[in-house]
């Protein structure tokens, strides 16, 4: 068995690690574009800002010690420039010495990866403007950056883009951020980043949403980046970070099929539609796990998993891949956002039908010092209650429940089951009632018919619709409310029925949504036609950003 | 509907709020023994060390607090005395005016708590000598503390009992803990508790493992507590800390059932032998959710889980209790310990078939700055690989794969589930392959038999049943190995297959156990017969407390 690995990071050195392990006999080569092998690219925004001072702990692996270790035969700086499947050779161009040459096989894995993608705007191509992708990339805007830049633009408030703004404060460069939506971080919910929006500003950034970059000029000083509001940012390095395309130029010229958005197409097999090619990581399209429509998304997690399944098939041994969840976390200095599963606008851009409930605990016992506060968002389909996606947004304590929920999907559980599930409880780690027994008491109570809840959305498209009743108490009401809602706090309700209408409905809220479901209890015994205000004042907050 | 609620902590304050939100009408009274109710158990041990210095902050609610919000009839300082079941009236004793009276009911809810033991040795009713359950007791220590007392001793190195001893550290205190048993925190795996009684001693408390308390005498300066190994201590404060029994004497005095160890037996509704009695809590006998074995478990998150279930049935919704998994969680000081499900001793006292693995990752990627070392054990069904329990010890990052493997379990999953978790990642937070991604492949290669793998104790019981091989570096080898094995490092190993035996077994052996497993990968496909040390010399380590 002659098995080819193209691409040596992530998908790559686990395929390749994993199929010497199978078999000591085979001939296993991974041919590596970059002068790196499986370094950490999830590190590289925190090396730019000395969080990681030393480069060295970005090499996860050398090529030395994976010949040494696993007896692979790595060859970095080279590139598969085409592929024979009818002779079923490979050609590899050295870069280092120019020369091209054919390698016979058997299999081969590709895992290319992704290339960020670099907007087709002028100046795009300018010296100081960047992409992130490897450690050369890496080493370029570390250097512009020791040099004393002071100002930096980052195009995209993606993943990448926070985590180098994050990174270019810590190094006191004036930092703006700009992104053509009207949120950060796009796979996330709107209102569940309004909190990280709200951190990237109050940390020093220049936050610019809903605005593109249109040209980038050089003056005498740096760059002038001019926007489509009219706007114009100076700055000395730009970081393009606004996604990444397939590397798919190898495939596709191979004839494998790949995707509408350029992944390459695979099997559960990750079985491309050549049988002796597999294709992982970054550059394939997979199926989503909740959806199962398909998805292309570009995380290490997947990759690193696909890799060893990759190399069991190679070697005979049957092992599907389940899909991916998309199961992403940012980290923003002490703030922390975190997604598993499905998100709202993509059930709705699926047309699937979906109920969604907000919690907002503090992450441990609030009797304990340090308890920090947290929003999770559930997804559910409103029948089962299965669990189809969850989002949370806070700090400490956030990727804990998401990981939790994680599993919850994967398990295909209910927000049934979320009620049952005894978690760590001491002061210090958590609630005896955990935010995510909390999230299930919440969702489960809506499933059962329990409490009619009303989403916020649907006050805001006709306000006119509902009486809105605060339920808080009268200090809370004056520090803030909902324009046109009557204060009757919870503790005298039942004895204030009678100022309340019997002809129209009432929508009930209090600050996270337990008073008012109480209160949503009491009215509904009473004959009342209420419901209550999903997730409360704080969920209002979320889609009210400029009251945050 | 009239309910009566027989104690207004955990699973009492749980099951009234819950009644009371299911019927506006019913009539729920809520009869406390002690002065309040609902307030913090967990967090006693806090209060005593002024980590949480307001003592307001224990209280969860209030009785007031009870009635405005969920009009209940809330009586403390009140003593449910005896239940007349034909009658169907309670006797209720009021603690404060002396006086008994009677109070009818259609259902009880029975949550009356477990109480501390207190061993008959002599000098255990000395006037400093307390046990730790509620508030009057936290005053009582506190007060002490706080008059400059300068010994205490603990007796009972349970969760209380260390909790304590951390607080005590607080507070300035030279502490002795006394635990008759070779180990602290009985309910884990003594291995896995090794590196908490290490750093309960590297944190200046004097721990005496394998002794009891035979008497304690009071002298001119405190007391002196006199040890079955003949030594004596000294104190003027002494805690006893070594277990609770349920307090069921109004439910036998009711001629209720009772299990074996004194807990109220109830079925899966949480109904009593008398169906209109339910009992929640720690005074329950519960069913083991992975073993189905009876058992009694005194935990805050199943007992407020209970009080929900509990108070559903009396109002008519059949809402089953799944059993309880025994989740449960230590903090001492950064040290984390926690486990879930069945433990390796219960298993094996049960006569089950499990396996083992351990892996030794830090809780986030290396590379990025503040790793810390955990081990996780994974126990699970040799044929299916389902999972039976796990545990996990280190610091930060442990209540989260415990939190994970708890859910893990809940849904039934195996050890070919935790391979496939899709976990958040970020180098903050965790790796690319997670450490539950990590125990995963681990246990699912044993199960395949990709890798055969003996367990210390196998080679403890027979040492020179194997020849023993430590494939780590020269350098590692000299710090500190297995007596009498050979070491030869992985990445020489292909060469040198000579110098092994051909006629006898080999287990080979690394750090953590990923070296030694591909040291028996090349081993098994060279024909040599070969197994991995399970979790390798850290796992070793944990056997060695001595050596840690």
């Amino acid at each position: 068995m002659k098995l080819i690995i193209v691409g040596g990071v992530a998908g790559g050195a686990s395929a390749a690690a994993r199929a010497r392990r199978l078999s000591e006999d085979a001939e296993i080569v991974v041919i590596e574009r970059g002068p790196d092998v499986s370094f950490a690219n999830c590190g590289l925004p925190y090396h730019i800002g000395e969080v990681i001072p030393d480069r060295a702990k970005l090499l996860v692996t050398t090529a030395d010690r994976l010949r040494e270790r696993f007896n692979l035969d790595v060859r970095a700086n080279s590139e598969v420039v085409s592929i024979d499947r009818k002779k079923k050779v490979v050609v590899i161009h050295d870069l280092k010495s120019g020369k091209s040459y054919e390698e016979p096989y058997d299999k081969i894995i590709l895992a290319p990866g992704a290339a960020p993608i670099r907007p087709a705007i002028p100046g795009a191509d300018l010296p100081h403007v960047y992409t992130l992708r490897n450690l050369v990339d890496t080493d370029r805007i570390k250097q512009a950056v020791d040099g004393g830049i002071r100002q930096a633009v980052i195009v995209g408030a993606g993943f990448i883009g926070l985590e180098l703004a994050e990174n270019f404060i810590h190094r006191g460069i004036a930092t703006t951020v700009i992104e053509h939506s009207p949120q950060v971080l796009g796979p996330f919910d709107p209102e569940m980043v309004a909190p990280i929006a709200t951190a990237v500003v109050k940390m020093g950034v220049e936050l610019l949403l809903g605005q593109s970059a249109e040209a980038i000029v050089a003056t005498a000083d740096g760059m002038t980046i001019r926007l489509s509001s009219g706007r114009e940012c100076l700055a000395q390095l730009v970081v393009l970070g606004i996604g990444v395309r397939s590397e798919n130029h190898l495939a596709t010229e191979a004839g494998l099929e790949v995707g509408p958005r350029g992944g390459i197409r695979v099997n559960e097999f990750l079985q491309t539609s050549d049988a002796d090619i597999y294709a992982v990581g970054d550059a394939i399209e997979t199926t989503d796990f909740t959806t199962s429509v398909r998805t292309q998304v570009p995380l290490a997690g997947p990759a690193n998993r696909q890799g060893r399944i990759a190399a069991d098939n190679v070697f005979g041994r049957q092992s599907k891949y389940r899909g991916t969840q998309g199961t992403a976390i940012l980290g923003f200095f002490d703030h922390t956002v975190a997604m598993t599963g499905s998100s709202e606008k993509t059930l709705k851009r699926l047309g699937k039908n979906y109920r969604k409930v907000y919690v907002h605990p503090a992450h441990h016992a609030g009797y304990y010092p340090g308890a920090v506060g947290m929003t999770l968002k559930l997804l559910f389909d409103p029948q089962t209650g299965k669990l189809l996606g969850a989002q949370g947004v806070g700090g400490a304590g956030v990727d804990k429940r998401i990981d939790v929920l994680a599993v919850a999907i994967q398990a295909g559980m209910t927000v049934f089951d979320l009620e049952e599930m005894e978690l760590c409880y001491a002061p210090q780690f958590g609630s005896a009632k955990d935010p995510v027994n909390m999230a299930g008491f919440v969702a489960a109570g809506l499933v059962r018919g329990d409490h009619p809840q009303t989403d916020w959305e649907t006050i805001a498209a006709a306000p006119d619709s509902a009486f809105l009743l605060d339920v808080r108490t009268e200090l809370e009401f004056n520090n803030g409310h909902i324009p046109g809602a009557l204060n009757i706090p919870v503790d005298s309700l039942r004895g204030r029925l009678a100022e309340l209408p019997r002809d129209r409905p009432i929508v009930a809220y209090c600050q996270v949504g337990q008073r008012g479901y109480l209160a949503t209890r009491i009215l509904m015994q009473s004959g009342f036609n209420v419901s209550n205000l999903g997730g409360g004042y704080k969920t209002y907050l979320l889609h009210h950003p400029e009251l945050l």
